[in-house]
Order: structure tokens, then sequence, then C-alpha cells
């Protein structure tokens, strides 16, 4: 029997070895734990969208990521429904963005998780992402 | 005096040229209208997540960027205050999507618009996206 | 056998004949079709908050009356999920509100609905709201 | 001059005073703090929608109320620019509701407020509730 912390562990490293897209983006995992994931990512000059600012899908990505960390964490493959971000601040090329992801509601088959996203530099609040899960039921094979 | 049509191209002209982050994932202007534009993108291997489906953030970026087009058609600079995106449908490997964002409302320097994301191959509506604007006041220069 | 119309009357009859809510707060359908309608609020002393203003929950609650009578409007008991609302301009005491509600997607038990708020005296949009519903299966009593 | 815990106290006592809507809805306030509100409401028989379910537009409202209080707690006079919530479990006929606001985030004048609506009987998660405030600027007037 595996603790909820090596669960954690062994769920996220079956779910990034495949994650190209996370890879494509340069982002790190940094830790996880059950219910909580934090990764990083810099900001790359293509990253960069027409008024010189880090693109907001991009930004909503590394949320995106660091809550399909989350939200798989507990050993049950578990999906977006959606997700609603705030962009409080640009973030600019050479940052690096750290996001901070944190389980706030389960019931049922549903979940509501919580990514700040900041600037390791000042730590400035970038964005605040809310991630709606759902799980598929399917445990995560080891 | 240029129409709004010549208008809402020339934007998007200055926007896109310099926007590295929608070249990088391979997007695509099909058109643009005052408040409207549509947006293609094709699901590549490096967008792929964990699960063998295409990174909603990735979804989000698309949608974002047809709304980043649509909100500056009017030849005001304008950025994304937030965005709320619902994941109706996985899309996958080798699927081509299109985003069509539409103005829904503004009042004063805030804006509404709506983003559908379809997938060409049959229709299937991936995503519904909603993003909040903030005008900057500043014309975009031709 | 009903036509969808008649079934969009008959759902709504039923769910509204019980909704002691959207009666307390003195809302009215205007009329309903498959997968729209249209619900009306009249903006009372009581409805005011601290700043003099309607208070937006209960401009949100108008929104989700709109949202429910169309997401149930197909004879298939249906709930709200979640809903986003933006609220662009403030309702005062003595306005008449107009919530107008279209299905934009289904997929499986998931639904997406948009309503729109507007004040009938100068056609203001008051909100912006959009509705996540999900289906429990079960028709609606005739 | 006054502490910040003054300063919230007066600013809830100058809002709720005026608040008809929150008044007509039964809700207390149980305490506030700078960023900080927790609000009460029990369903009554006319918060019922069809389905015999406390309407979810009225636990927005209730959330949106919490909200509010937080968001003025500074002093200084603070709107809602938008709010998303999740629907995570029904409330019912009896059922008392607690909702707790926090600030999450602040940059210029706009914010991020979370709330949390529970049942106090066991606990539950009703709802889960993000705030967009959009300050005026103003002081609250002693």
């Amino acid at each position: 029997m595996s603790s909820p912390e090596e669960l954690a562990r062994r769920s996220t490293e079956v779910m990034w070895r495949d994650d190209a897209a996370s890879r494509m983006l340069g982002m790190s995992v940094l830790s996880v734990a059950p219910g909580e994931a934090t990764v990083e990512m810099a900001v790359r000059a293509d990253m960069i969208n027409g008024w010189q600012l880090c693109h907001g899908g991009l930004v909503a990505a590394l949320a995106d990521s660091a809550f399909a960390v989350a939200c798989n964490s507990r050993g049950t493959m578990t999906v977006a429904a959606g997700f609603d971000v705030t962009l409080l601040e640009s973030a600019h090329l050479g940052d690096t963005l750290v996001a901070v992801a944190r389980e706030r509601a389960l019931r049922g088959r549903s979940g509501v998780y919580d990514v700040t996203v900041t600037r390791t530099s000042d730590g400035a609040v970038i964005a605040e992402f809310r991630g709606r899960s759902r799980s598929t039921g399917k445990p995560i094979a080891g």
C-alpha cells in the first residue's frame, strides 16, 4: 500500500511523462502532494503576443497544467471541465512564472481547484485561475 | 478615412505581425471584421497532454487569440482582463480546430466576447469561451 | 405526441408553478421556446443594496431563472452546475429588467446557455451571464 | 485614526444599513475584518425553486453579499464587476447557509475574492464563488 504522498508522486510521473504540451512549453513540476501542485514556466520569446506581453492563453496553460497535476494527485484519472482566469498583471519576456494549485472542494466526481500564478522576481500575482474538474473514476495505472 | 472593415484588417496586421506565441502554435487568422474574428489551429503531437488529449490550456490559447483579434478589431489597443472556458469535448492529435469570436457587449472600456471552438471534421463543439476585455484607449498605430 | 413548442410550454408550467423564489422576486416568464426563454423582473425598493444599486446577486437570480426555464424547455429535468456573470452597468430602483436566455451548446448531459439582461427603458445591457447546466436525465412529468 | 479593524466595522455599518436586498433575504453579518466577511442566511419557503431546491441565484446572492462586505472592508467604495459560481450541492428548505469571503488578490483597482458557502448542519460545501471587484476610489464616509 502506498501513502497518499507516494500516490501523488506516481500519478504525476505517469501523467507528466506523456505530457508533450507541458514539455513543449518548458514547464517543470516543482512539487506535488495530495491535492496540491507547483509548476514553473519561463516566458520565452515565442510566448510573446502582439503587444509584447506573455500571451494570456499561455499563462492559462501554465495554470491548467498545475491544476491537472493537483486534480490527478489522488490517483484517479481526472480531466478539466472548464476554468475561469482573471489576468491581474502582464508577464514579460524573461519572467519566470510559478503556478501553485490547491484543491478547494470535492463533491462526487466534481472538484474545484484554485491556482495562483506569480512572478518569481517580485512575487507579483499575474493571474488567479479556478479550475473545475471531473473525475473519470478510473485509477491511474502505476 | 478608412472603413471599419479596413481598420479591422490593419489592426489585425499590426497586432498579429508581432504575435510570436500564436505563430509558434501554428495559428492562422482566417477572417476578421469589426468585432469578429476566425482563427484556426491544427492539433500537433507537441500539443497533447498526458491523457493523449489536446492540452486544455492550448484550446483556451486558440480561443484567446481569436478573442484578441476580435477585441482589437475596432482600432483601439485592448487586452484581456480574464476569461471563462467550458470544455465540452476533447480534441485529439490531427484535429483541426476553428475558433469563431464575436463581440457580445461593450460598455465604456469593458467588453464581453464569445468564442466557440469547433472541430472542422465533424463540427463538434470543443469549447465555449467567454472573454472579458479592457481597452487601453490607445489607437493601434497603422 | 407533443411538438417541441408544446413540450417547452408544459415543462415551464410544471417547473414555474412551484418556483416560489422567482415568484417572490416578482418575475414573469414572457416567452419560452425550445432552448430559449425570456423572463422579466422590476427592480423594487427591497432589491436595492447599500450603494443604492440593484443587488448584483438579484440581477444574477433573474438571469438564473431565465437559464432554468431555457435549459428545462426540452422536457428533461436539468439543474445549474454553475454560472459566470459580468456586470456591465448598474440597475436602479424602478428599472424593468428583461433576461433573454439561449442555448449555446449541448454535449451529453452538459449544456451552455447565454443570458443577456437588458433594461427595457433604454436597452442598455446590464449583465452578460453564462450558465452551465447538467441534465438529470429524468423527464419532467406532465 | 482608526485601526483597519475599526475601518472594516464602520464601512460595513454604513453599507449594510442601507442594504435593503440583503435584509429582505434575511441575511446577517456574523463577522467582518480587513478583506474578510462572514454572512449567514436561512433558506426560507419563498427561496425554493420549481425542483424543491434553494434557487441557485439566491445562493449566489448570499455569496455576493459576503463578497460585498469583504471588498468594502478596507474603507473604499467598491462594486462587483462580475463573479463565477460553481454549485456543488443543493440546499433545501430549513438549511442555514454561511458564506465566508476572503480577499485573494488586489491589483490597482481590481480585486479577486473567494467565497465558500457551506451548510451549517453538516459542513457540506454548497457553492464556491469567486468575485471580481472594482474599486471606485471613493472613501466610504463615516
